[in-house]
């Protein structure tokens, strides 16, 4: 078990900084019309996107051990959004793309699979309940 | 139902940059030991930091509606990992932190509710199952 931390900072509008425990920070924003300046990607955008660079991480380390001359690598995610709040993803679609000449069909699909089914740690997050749970306190 | 699409492309060592629908990009990167640079967050990151702005967006907005004098807003968060493959988020503990001389603390506490109860999107992606499914195709 390991625990990670992140604290999240309003600064704004609705422009909110988010710095976890590698120290980097990353900012986010809403749409004008929720009464945001759109300067930012949302947070719902950091879920498909944490979703991709998770699953990408372990795709591109499994096909670099396979020495697979890969040149270019993107996915195309699509997530659908409940209509009623809260808006949640309820099925999200991930289009791996690989680009390369000679890359092995075979060494591609083995990496997709053991991300998707055994390493991604986001997918997981999303495919399990996670409890989440609160507190507050005030300061003068 | 709405879609929301992201696209994830790959830069080298672990580095992704995503974009989704606002246009804005993030970079994400991995830990030295595992073949990246510490250039920038993590994926698993992104969603803690995500979650805050989330509730953190829900939350202002209702304390500005109630015309809560708040000086300061943030959130500590705490994400309990899986030990195993894929070390999801099992518990995700948020502390939101309001500041201002002044503040109602019902107004607070309604506020921070209305969010976790109702609103908040990431939050109940991370509560409730979401089905991501995946395809893949090569590219020349």
């Amino acid at each position: 078990m390991s625990i990670s931390k992140a604290k999240v900072r309003f600064i704004d509008g609705l422009k909110f900084i988010g710095t976890a425990d590698s120290g980097h920070d990353v900012v986010m924003d809403g749409p004008v019309a929720h009464g945001g300046t759109d300067s930012a990607a949302t947070p719902m955008e950091l879920v498909l996107i944490g979703l991709g660079g998770c699953t990408g991480m372990d795709a591109i380390s499994i096909l670099r051990k396979k020495k697979q001359p890969v040149e270019g690598f993107e996915m195309n995610i699509s997530g659908t959004r409940a209509e009623a709040h809260p808006t949640r993803y309820t099925d999200v679609e991930i289009e791996f793309v690989v680009k390369g000449k000679g890359v092995d069909e075979s060494a591609v699909k083995r990496a997709v699979d053991l991300s998707m089914e055994k390493y991604c740690s986001v997918k997981a997050t999303l495919e399990q309940h996670a409890e989440v749970s609160f507190s507050y306190r005030l300061e003068e």
